[in-house]
């Protein structure tokens, strides 16, 4: 325990440091674009007003404003953990989605930082979901007061994905009330860290979830069940006691995310108890699962917009060359050794790509935390036996189900892809740490891996969201997009939004017709869906985005209309919307020739042809 | 002095140790693909007998086989430096294509150790072409030997790319013979070492090429010079005087590339001399700047063939879930806990995706290669009067300058595209160092930025190489591509080949087409060529490796029919080079509708509007 303590320490105390980093540019909260997204896209006020426990309550929509200036006064002081937690438990029981406002802004300034309270998040809805009441008086409120942090231990070293395979065992004691946790989880972030807690120790205390297996389980994923470790037993009166025999045998040292341990936790016969049912705990973790792949959708919308941020502020300050259409250039400085570089057309369209991708990513985040206010508004009453609110419930998890392989999957890819172009706008200069671009780029990589990588969430969405459900989601989904459109097109201020609402129409259906050719090609060929997964969740990943990008121009015209707001905040977004749809949407073009490419192409090759050398 | 002397000796010593880093796989040269790729696709025996330097001596063409396996067994032992060189310096006088094969070896077993001697052949070539007979007498021999080791100068703090704003000064001292150079340099790779030479210094001896003004120059890019700068001053007997006041300000800490030290030189007075004629600088650089552009194009393919072979070892060894198709998949392994991920679609799809960049890259290459012993044989002859030789001079050197771009722009992104999906295939493994994985992502980064980012090259192929050329170059490519696709028409094995060849034929023909939309557009709006140009440089690439894909895939065929040869080697490169046509050829479909979008989705934006904080 001793040598991860001091591994802990050791690894930590840059992470304190890294809130007073130099920049050359300094991340700003964009409340303007977050205002707009949260009231003129998705009427936030307007949503509400429609949550049953929220209305019911002294939180009134008008608070929202307050509250949301004040996380962005406050959000480096923490203390903000349990914004939408149950009073009971000592939060303030605002909603999600206010709660993800705060995060996305923590996120973009410090993804690092952000990851402990994030992490001990979906531990909290894990043990409030599944947990019996006498864990959940014991644990919740000092994790929701952000005195306990908590972690999510899936992986072990011979399985990520493919947790059939899990290993580490659970024996019962004590008659069946707990039980004893012996293995070894790896790739646990925020596994340990020596913060301090109110509670006395030096050290903190951490609530790991752990799967593990009792003996005699069923082989496979059926075999798996949920339980509650503590890094030091809790005495009666609430106090820590001993320490639990969870050690942090390694820190890894990884490409980015330097600011958060990456731990390797050996667990020796340490005192755990159940969460949930036995042999059912691959169900209760997608509670986790699925919060956390939202968290990695906002980790590349946040750095896309981190990344977008510097590379505007470089591009208006580095000097090369002059523009061609010379004074008629938007940014010409004819008293300078050169003009700028965001005159150039290719720096541009690195930065509105960059852009493109931060707020339609934004866009895309808030309609999912819409979705979970509604889920856990819902989820309160259809506990006390209300049955619409049951179905309500039920309806807003299938959304949600839908939604979150296209947000994980597409915005973590892209969110890469933009910190690609935030360096390349630096050019040279974006290569050297200190300027900090290339941090971005490689902090972002893992996104599209963890949770699941891109290929996981491809199969997902095809394979278990879709094709499982019949096409139903799929369906319904592609039904409210076209009703959209149809209203859109009618009313259209412009004649380009009214073509934009048609491409997005169309491209509706042809997800449909997608969707329908590759079912028939799987008929004949199992590996269809596999071979076309990844590609067909971008496609999906696109078409979403077109279908915000008309939601924020219609809004932006909207604005304009009325004559009052920003002006030119207004016209940059109805820009932004042409650029994604004349430059970034087609690539749905090459996508819905490549997912039905014949599997041959892919398959036939035996494993010895991979090798040349 | 002693500063820069100790920070470089402090950087260099882990570089030294690279070579016996642990990896869990190891780097094979891909013999039997290069062969191909030299032999059968791009008939390098042939070609050799038609090099007239080469025939007339007694380097037969039959050593090159062996001289090929010596490479493989001594690359890291050096003493290769002067292969390709005049026998006068002390080289072997070996075509340049020979010497490349030795370079793509040792970029892919440790890129950063290989920019050593691949940044003095710059400055070696830039000596050959440009010094005077006492310039080069005295610096070419030891540098052909590899006892000096030399660098090209050219960036300084406030420009890159904009080399118009070089500031860095060479005043006439010694009645012009020599100047007295003042100024600094950034990003100067290998700018010092502390290898030790022959000559009896404990760090070396350096020669720097260096882009500096004279006291009134012309302003711009016309009033620039090339100069030669010892790090140490040469006595008349060739052995090392004095230091020459050429310090290391700086090493910049790095994305990745850590092998090499990025240097900050400062000149103070150092000492240097003209090389070529005054003010032609930037024409003469030329020769350093196309040669270093295909170097980063090696470096884009290499790093795809490193990644590549991880990647598949990987995938060969870790379990997880198993094939849809079941006993039919070509990887399935019934006795294991789960099946190697190599039988699922996704992963087998980011292997091809490697795969054919690594091999579609090497035959591109290779072809630049076959140029460049011509350009080298021809300029031989021509420098003696030889008017034939001169004309087939410059063909090669127009060839070579439409290629250039296409291979730099292309493979640099391709290569980072690879890097990132052998870190998708290895999962959250990828995302830890000790793999090895990663690395090759943050090594290969630096590829689309340094000798001019993707976007300067899109504007070079677009700009300067086609429309300032009236299309010549562009016209001339097609004509002789279409021609190879018609023979393969007519002479097609299979309908496959068939029907590749029909595409890359159509493919020309869009090129041509688009290229002439753009000339129009430009027409009334300048701005359309940087607009269009990144894209257009991706078609251009993806066009370009189709019709390398296809040669390949023809000489595949010559050999399954001839039956001689290794059958599985060949049906790899049928089915990999189908994986590219129906898999990654379609982007062009994407790339042929962006690159012509309305400029004012770009063009139109204030810079204001760019700020949404």
């Amino acid at each position: 325990m001793l040598r991860s303590t001091s591994l802990i320490r050791k690894f930590t105390s840059p992470l304190r440091r890294a809130g007073t980093s130099v920049r050359s540019y300094q991340y700003k909260a964009p409340v303007k674009e977050m205002l707009f997204c949260s009231e003129e896209v998705h009427g936030f006020q307007e949503h509400y007003k429609t949550l049953n426990n929220l209305a019911g309550e002294d939180a009134s929509p008008e608070m929202t404003p307050a509250g949301f200036k004040e996380a962005y006064d406050q959000y480096v002081d923490g203390g903000w953990q349990g914004l939408s937690y149950p009073e009971k438990y000592g939060g303030s029981n605002l909603p999600m989605s206010l709660a993800l406002m705060k995060s996305e802004m923590m996120a973009t300034a410090n993804w690092t930082w952000s990851m402990f309270p994030g992490l001990s998040k979906g531990a909290i809805n894990t043990i409030m979901l599944h947990g019996e009441d006498y864990l959940r008086d014991v644990y919740l409120p000092p994790m929701v007061a952000g005195n306990w942090t908590g972690t999510m231990c899936l992986t072990e070293p011979q399985c990520g994905s493919d947790l059939a395979q899990v290993a580490t065992m659970a024996i019962t004691e004590d008659e069946g009330k707990s039980y004893s946790i012996s293995g070894t989880k790896i790739f646990i972030s925020a596994g340990d860290h020596d913060f301090g807690d109110s509670a006395g120790s030096a050290d903190g205390q951490v609530i790991h979830c752990v799967l593990a297996r009792t003996p005699g389980a069923p082989e496979g994923t059926k075999g798996i069940s949920l339980f509650l470790v503590p890094k030091y037993l809790v005495n009666e009166d609430g106090s820590l006691g001993e320490l639990n025999n969870v050690g942090v045998d390694r820190i890894e040292d990884k490409m980015g995310c330097h600011g958060s341990p990456t731990c390797q936790m050996n667990f020796e016969n340490s005192k755990g108890w159940l969460l949930g049912t036995k042999n059912q705990g691959m169900n209760h973790m997608f509670t986790f699962i699925n919060t956390s792949r939202l968290g990695c959708a906002i980790q590349g919308s946040t750095a896309a917009e981190l990344s977008h941020q510097g590379a505007v502020w470089y591009a208006k300050d580095r000097l090369a060359m002059r523009a061609l259409s010379g004074k008629r250039n938007p940014g010409h400085e004819p008293d300078k050794a050169a003009d700028p570089i965001i005159v150039h057309p290719d720096v541009r369209k690195n930065l509105l790509t960059q852009k493109a991708i931060a707020e339609g990513g934004r866009s895309m985040i808030y309609e999912c935390a819409k979705i979970a206010d509604k889920l856990a508004d819902n989820e309160m009453l259809a506990a006390e036996g209300d049955e619409v609110a049951k179905k309500a419930a039920e309806e807003a998890d299938d959304d949600m189900g839908f939604l979150t392989p296209i947000l994980k999957g597409f915005l973590t890819e892209k969110g890469v892809d933009a910190a690609h172009l935030g360096v390349q706008v630096y050019g040279g200069h974006g290569y050297i740490k200190q300027n900090k671009m290339e941090q971005i780029s490689r902090d972002v990589r893992i996104g599209a891996i963890w949770e699941g990588t891109t290929g996981i969430q491809g199969l997902d969405l095809l394979g278990r969201k879709i094709f499982l459900q019949k096409l139903k989601p799929l369906n319904k989904h592609c039904s409210k997009v076209r009703s959209f459109c149809w209203d859109t097109i009618m009313s259209a201020p412009t004649s380009k939004v009214r073509n934009h609402a048609i491409k997005v129409a169309l491209l509706t259906l042809e997800w449909q017709f997608l969707t329908a050719r590759i079912g028939l090609m799987a008929k004949d060929d199992r590996e269809a869906i596999g071979s076309a997964s990844v590609d067909y969740l971008m496609f999906a990943g696109y078409t979403h985005m077109a279908y915000h990008w008309l939601q924020m121009e219609v809004a932006a015209e909207k604005g304009l209309a009325a004559g009052t707001g920003d002006k030119e905040f207004y016209e940059a977004k109805v820009q932004t919307s042409n650029f994604f749809f004349e430059s970034m949407l087609p690539q749905t073009k090459t996508l819905a020739k490549t997912m039905l490419s014949p599997t041959d192409a892919v398959m036939k090759m035996s494993v010895n042809q991979f090798e040349t050398a």
